[in-house]
């Protein structure tokens, strides 16, 4: 073995201990979710604590260093900084680049990635990284109340806190990039504020014209026949069906679990221990079933990475957007198309014959696509969700920038949704305080959520080109097609390719919105007829 | 502060971590026994692995030994060794005796018992602790094998490996002192070979001499009048009942929880987080029942510990002996009791007027206490459990002097259950292979379940002397009334107490077995008349 085969093997060494904190880190969070007893909060946070305490200890090891250095990749922090005029994330690939010939591709991505993990730590005084977290934790507790009064103004400083210590935060990374950026990369690798920017107006526009066609074929659409959506439907037959479309879908039990939890999301606990949540609401039947199916594509992405990067830092999706990307498809693509259900109704209706016995397949259908422009981003259809996004990312680019002082961002928050959604919040909790996202810090994570909607149409032509059109293949019930082509192409990577190159090697070009708008144009067209 | 008191502040702070680390390990080790999807078993291992690899970091901080030197506590591993002739828990006693003026009996305790830890792990090389870790996991999986097949052949060389390490690890903390001494005194500190043995010599006739007296009249019972308790019993209603009564016990639901397991037991996750598990089998109803109730034993005793103590080494119970005293407290001596019953009889007969509406109180009070020499530990009564536990006690001190061979095993343990129990198991499986203990390196384990038994019965005396006949309390279903004798006399204190000590303070006398022996010839010669 080479000198610099064995530091990378040694990387990997060190790599795996700092991957199992993670997923212990997830399990204990999973478990305050879902089954830990109420009291025991205070101990879990400390808990917590100790485990992020002892990951930046791991990431830190001096060792890192040294091996770095050997395989000569830049572990200057300054220098790095005088690099960064652009982009943090094109810096930091710069810095690990060296001679490669060695390497093969996923010992180069993995490099890259252990050593982006490495130099953010790295260049972030510990001070900083407690004050953030501190003041997150106090931001979270103090949004919770204000919402729930309606009280901006009670929560006005705290997010003024949490903004000022987040721009602190890109500026320390990368002082001379656009901090929004650097906030970015984080949840999107290489993602670029002025290419999303020009995106998401292209998409605004192509969504708030689609928004117009429908309105009014929608508002006619036959609504007392569509009304069964809020009848009773079973909680425990909700579960049933859940989770047999799951299982379908090619959910691994083995190597997974579903639970309840009030926040649906996935989590990795292990290599071979991906678990979903859910919740199920009684009147809301569409609430719990796409919830299922959306955690299921998150979870089949994770069970779908290759064995051998599993466990390590390349055991992740792309980016988020990606793994949104098929949380999303699954979704919409997929579980609210009409050939899906063509294979499924039929089950469906005879599961729950008092309340679908005089429901034909044509209302279900349009049932689960009824488009309405909304105050709340969780409640959006597929057509306005986007627009919510946008909203959220001109609004809190212009809070890391400056541009938008907290006390304007109630009127800002406002004005946007009367502009692109012709609707108006009547008061902060239904308007700028519905997620809880800002105050826990999670700035450049919204963008995401709508990459992910244009990811997933982007790669619609590449699968039909391979596997045939897609209607036929759901109207057989053939997800395991689907799921092959899927693993393939995207899951068995994990994170060896960055979220743009995964673009251009599947759809053979970069991002965009026409696809996702073509999608949802020819779908929506055919349902309301305009 | 006085430079004293600072050091031991410090000691505070370095152990509430290693406390959250076994808090973490629990809940993975929970979760591997509630939740956890097949697949994930060999990740799960590794993860714990890791924490257990962090665990030991942390106790051998060299930090710990700087304090102790200032705080007076002998750091030298060989003048130790030189002064545990006799046993080692009081060598280590003396070496943390320093000059207590300033420290309260809470702090002096905190101090033994860290001191305890620390040397115990810094006596053991590095290279012996992961021999045993790994040569006992590769014993688990081979007796878990050899059982199924019963061959004890195929499990003898690993248990002859397992007995080698285990009294080199005896060996290696105390060269001097009598090895089965050492390993007893992990789980039972201060526990003498010599003691318990003439404890256990006289209770071992006594028993003899009980299930002789009970031989003709239990054989005589009325059988058939008992056979509902084979009936099919709704496992939900059993879950009702079970929780229903845990929750009478004072088992607080907001500071923990119940769940499935295939074995039931209770672990601390957290100072306000206990959990026990327990399971259920339709066709036999008092399995789930008294499991129910001897978990929520364990679990009253660490949700009452008291709340300055809790995520302290000193939070947790006195010793496994005193542990299992509650646990069997609360299952035997009021869970099997006539008063008990005489208050819930009738609810319980309501929830399954199917199987109970004919049968009367008494039967169902014999039923719960039918005795009878059996090959299966886990399944005797309350009068033979204690036999099964000698005979274990007797073999493993023997397999640890070297004086028993491991190819004698079978036979001497077939011999053993001849003459104290009048039965012969028919092979290895319900024989010497039927426990995990030994393939786990659990030397010194099995006697804390009697130990648990003679403690609970001779606790009783104090408890009448303060709060009345425990019968009449009973009785009225005052369950709070007990509980609150036993926080107060005993939950509260957690370790601050040696369980030699414990007893003496609330009995008045050592540990012997002539109030347990007392308690159910009077119990017994009540129920069959002799």
């Amino acid at each position: 073995m080479s000198e610099k085969q064995k530091s990378l093997s040694r990387l990997k060494a060190l790599d795996a201990d700092i991957i199992k904190l993670d997923n212990i880190g997830a399990l204990l969070e999973w478990d305050q979710e879902t089954y830990m007893p109420v009291g025991a909060q205070k101990g879990r946070a400390a808990q917590l604590g100790l485990l992020a305490a002892l990951r930046q200890e791991k990431i830190l090891n001096p060792e890192w260093e040294t091996l770095f250095e050997k395989l000569g990749c830049s572990t200057h922090p300054s220098s790095l900084k005088e690099r960064s005029a652009d982009n943090f994330s094109a810096a930091v690939s710069n810095a690990a680049r060296f001679d490669s010939t060695e390497l093969n591709e996923v010992d180069e991505a993995f490099l890259r990635e252990v050593h982006r993990r490495w130099i953010r730590n790295k260049l972030l005084p510990r001070k900083l990284v407690e004050a953030i977290a501190s003041q997150t934790s106090l931001a979270q507790a103090a949004w919770a109340d204000a919402r729930d009064t309606g009280n901006f103004s009670a929560f006005a400083p705290h997010l003024e806190e949490v903004v000022k210590l987040k721009r602190e935060y890109a500026v320390t990374i990368a002082p001379d990039a656009n901090p929004y950026d650097t906030l970015l990369d984080e949840y999107e690798p290489d993602a670029d504020t002025a290419q999303i920017s020009a995106i998401f107006d292209e998409l605004s526009f192509g969504l708030q014209n689609l928004v117009d066609k429908l309105k009014g074929t929608v508002s006619g659409a036959n609504l007392p026949a569509l009304a069964f959506r809020n009848r009773s439907f079973s909680i425990e037959k909700q579960n049933t069906f859940g989770r047999k479309i799951q299982s379908h879908m090619g959910f691994d039990s083995s190597r997974g679990r579903l639970d309840l939890s009030v926040h649906p999301f996935t989590t990795t606990i292990g290599s071979n221990d991906i678990r979903l949540t859910t919740r199920y609401d009684e009147n809301r039947v569409f609430s719990g079933l796409f919830s299922n199916i959306h955690e299921a594509g998150h979870g089949l992405y994770e069970q779908g990475i290759d064995e051998n990067l599993r466990s390590t830092i390349l055991g992740d999706g792309a980016s988020l957007g990606i793994h949104e990307s098929q949380s999303r498809f699954w979704e919409g693509i997929v579980g609210r198309s009409r050939a899906f259900w063509n294979f499924w109704y039929t089950e469906f209706q005879n599961l729950f014959p008092e309340n679908l016995a005089d429901v034909r397949i044509g209302d279900f259908y349009r049932a689960i696509n009824l488009v309405k422009p909304s105050l709340i981003r969780v409640d959006a259809d597929e057509v306005t969700y986007s627009l919510h996004i946008v909203i959220r990312f001109r609004l809190e680019k212009a809070l890391i920038s400056g541009d938008l002082r907290i006390p304007d961002v109630p009127g800002a928050w406002n004005q946007a949704y009367r502009e692109l959604l012709g609707i108006t919040p009547n008061n902060d909790a239904e308007g700028c305080m519905q997620d809880i996202h800002w105050s826990g810090g999670l700035f450049g994570y919204f963008p995401t959520y709508a990459l992910g909607n244009l990811y997933s149409a982007q790669f619609i032509r590449p699968m039909e080109n391979d596997i045939g059109p897609l209607a036929n293949i759901l109207e057989k019930g053939k997800l395991n097609v689907v799921l092959r082509w899927l693993k393939e192409s995207i899951y068995r990577h994990g994170r060896v390719y960055k979220p743009t190159e995964l673009c251009r090697r599947l759809s053979g070009k970069n991002l965009g919105s026409s696809d996702f708008l073509n999608y949802l144009s020819s779908k929506y067209s055919q349902i309301y007829h305009f």
